[in-house]
């Protein structure tokens, strides 16, 4: 693969000067437009060290407006890093639209190291890229431009750089121990880096291999690349037809997994209370636990207004130390998360180690609020499925237990609670004109959530339906699970 | 102080159970109008171990609705915390308009900690507690409202209350050896706590002492307390004559520091360049050392348009490496940052360790172009002085070394400038209708700089006026200073 870019491509410096100004013009140009559009960039800068990424990252920031331009670098994490699953530090500084970030250092560089140093094996290292190519087929549904560049030298031309670098007074620094570590490895690194790069070469987000030796062509061809694909995407984003986003009704099976749940099952307030006080007895037990062992716990509540997931959660929280708990709940997206992928709004709340975070409602509210009442595309909603999987893998495998409860009532029983919160006054603040509007939809939203739990349970991160009909019952099945997946995991 | 709360307050069972569901009809309606109000509300438990304060706050968000409060600790500080000014933990999760956060330690905490053992003296105390006086004022002027809570125990009750948690299987995790730590020095905590109280007993934030013997009583008092401040605050605000937002159009006096910066300065194209290149060297080895001794730099750029801050801002840029700085662009805020007060937006920019942000704009637009097109009201502006003071003294403490550059050009000049940025193609993006409005009320904001200068220059905290007439001498004048005050602070 790399000796395609090992054939002296050359641009001379008078081509160059002519070039600059019309580039530089072009790229202005170019990011004014993006500035006003739904799109944002990231570039990414890898290869070999002393191919001169640095510099071209500068001469970037030089060309264009640096000021709509975030650049990072992904040496130095942090605990608060370390402590989130490995994508999270993405995640977090993904560009918002309108804007373009230039990554040194990627979701390539700790899976590429890793095999190079066999802290990992090809599975591993297969595993992490094919992870990687749903993210990137992810960011581009979402309208973020991914231009990876590799810049590639010869062995031969890294070593003559590493060492004129290391003469120049102004430039010594440049060059450290770990880069002539990694010329020691040149030949594994580029073997690795070379099928990192075949299996992510993908026609959202294909690489873009440069012949590095010579500054001004290499300057020349980033640059041109850049320029054109953020014409190409903007242009794209012009000429898309405008989306359709209509109210779906999908209809549900006589037969399926939430008709099918028992809800003549209660307890009686005497049961109710004994349980409460054992499992919240367990639960506080088994949390504190958790905390020492630096796990987490995400736990989701979905289901019918009305349902009872608000109090469910209480009971659960009424088992925690405030300190340790945040409860999310979901509403209408800031425009900061607006000028993000969807899963961001999720992200930025996952737990730190020893800390769970409850979401009254969550990102599956794609697929259900979302996909009925038409507030995205069919397209949107459709890949929503496979995004949200692999986000909860993420999450299981970074140490977060992951419960997903659905809180099933009858379309009676929500009646009952409607009327009952009307006279009630202190639990009015629960009802609104939305509650009603919904409750026509009931059999939509049922068939949405059945086709939910069919394509995003597993047994690793399993849906819980409940059956919520009886608020006791419901809410000690709740602790219940709870109780047992944290012994599970605990134990 | 203390004795007024060692009086036996007591409510019966009976009593409390009639309130109840009063009280939390009321919270509940309170924080239901909260939600919709430009309001946010924090409030801090502080006080005795084993007075009761998670069992407290758990209370809090089982009777209000967790899903509007966020429950802060601060015990666990992370790495990006530390590497940050003091203040930054708590400006981070500040609660947005509508929320309410409660604070498990806070802003109080380490200064009395610190103090108790004997980490800091009585003047670093008040220092501190100074400093949050000025803070707490600042929260106020936002429209948060700060409910400070201290919940009281005699030593007697505490060591009972204690001894009676750890003897609990479910509560006897509560208690830590860290708890005994401090009965031990129970009468140094309280001296100091007192003095702490009393030095910010103030009128928009005062502290609320609570007999924390008798669980009904404390209950109900700190709820009470709380719905009824929350009443309050929000009925005045409803009832605030509405703010009066008009442009200012200060007028400048006949010799002022920007008047009396010679213009006529030059440097020729050859001078121009080779001290940019010695410069240029001599700030990029001193930024690596920066990095290496783990300070940080913060470089404010204001001035009128077209003064040539971005292009002074690029020459710095090009000394440094890609990876170590952020350009931080002030634009309109965003709706988050909106929910936030005023300085909320620049704190999150802040630079880590070893880190150079560099703002184009910054927190001056409160007092520059807020102040003179009526952004913002009078009280607004004329306060900020004193806070940005405030903010800036912290980043200067905390290691970051903070320049101020003001570059002035001649309005002609700007004139030259405005014409010339029309014909050159690439130059373009630079200018906007705004340019063009902005150069009519010239003299006002002159006069508004001036007073700017003057009230927040100081020798720590330097604005530095650049005659900007000559392109080549400003980018130089702003070199040199950005060398020298490195060089200063690194010897």
């Amino acid at each position: 693969m790399f000796e395609s870019v090992e054939v002296g491509n050359r641009l001379s410096k008078a081509a160059f000067k002519r070039i600059e100004p019309h580039m530089r013009h072009d790229l202005l140009d170019v990011q004014k437009e993006l500035a006003v559009s739904p799109l944002s960039v990231i570039v990414i800068v890898g290869g070999a060290e002393g191919a001169g990424k640095g510099e071209l990252v500068n001469l970037l920031l030089s060309w264009m407006d640096a000021r709509g331009i975030d650049v990072q670098a992904f040496w130095d994490e942090t605990d608060e890093e370390r402590e989130r699953p490995f994508m999270w530090r993405f995640w977090r500084v993904l560009p918002p639209t309108g804007r373009l970030g230039i990554f040194f250092g990627s979701w390539y560089t700790a899976p590429i190291i890793d095999r190079v140093f066999n802290r990992s094996d090809d599975a591993d290292l297969d595993r992490a890229l094919d992870r990687i190519v749903e993210f990137e087929r992810m960011l581009a549904d979402e309208n973020v431009l991914v231009l990876k560049f590799w810049l590639h030298l010869s062995q031969d031309s890294q070593i003559k750089r590493l060492k004129k670098l290391e003469k120049h007074p102004d430039e010594s620094w440049r060059v450290s121990k770990s880069d002539w570590k990694f010329v020691k490895k040149y030949k594994k690194f580029h073997r690795i880096s070379e099928r990192a790069i075949r299996r992510t070469n993908t026609a959202f987000a294909p690489w873009h291999l440069i012949e590095a030796e010579d500054v001004q062509y290499r300057t020349i061809v980033v640059t041109r690349t850049i320029r054109n694909a953020m014409q190409a995407a903007l242009e794209a984003l012009k000429n898309r037809p405008a989306e359709e986003r209509r109210p779906d009704m999908p209809k549900p099976k006589k037969f399926n997994v939430l008709e099918n749940l028992d809800q003549t099952q209660t307890l009686t307030e005497e049961e109710y209370e004994a349980q409460l006080t054992k499992y919240r007895s367990r639960i506080g037990f088994l949390a504190r636990k958790l905390r020492e062992k630096g796990l987490s716990m995400a736990l989701v509540f979905e289901g019918p207004d009305a349902a009872g997931k608000g109090g469910a959660i209480r009971r659960v929280l009424s088992a925690l130390d405030a300190r340790q708990y945040r409860v999310v709940s979901v509403a209408a997206p800031t425009d900061e998360e607006k000028a993000h992928p969807y899963l961001w709004r999720f992200w930025r709340h996952l737990p730190r180690r020893g800390k769970i975070t409850i979401f009254d409602r969550s990102w599956y509210g794609r697929v259900l609020v979302e996909r009925i009442e038409g507030f995205c595309s069919p397209e949107d909603w459709k890949r929503a499925y496979g995004e949200i999987n692999a986000f909860e893998e993420q999450l299981a495998e970074s140490g977060i237990i992951v419960l997903k409860f659905w809180l099933q009532t009858t379309p009676e029983e929500q009646i009952e609670r409607f009327r009952d919160r009307q006279t009630t006054p202190y639990k009015q603040y629960k009802i609104t004109e939305e509650d009603w509007r919904n409750r026509d939809k009931w059999n939509a939203y049922e068939a949405a959530a059945c086709e939910m739990i069919e394509k995003t349970g597993s047994d690793a991160l399993p849906w819980i339906p409940i059956p919520a009909n009886d608020k006791n019952f419901a809410r000690i099945s709740v602790m219940k699970a709870v109780a047992k997946a944290l012994e599970d995991r605990l134990k």
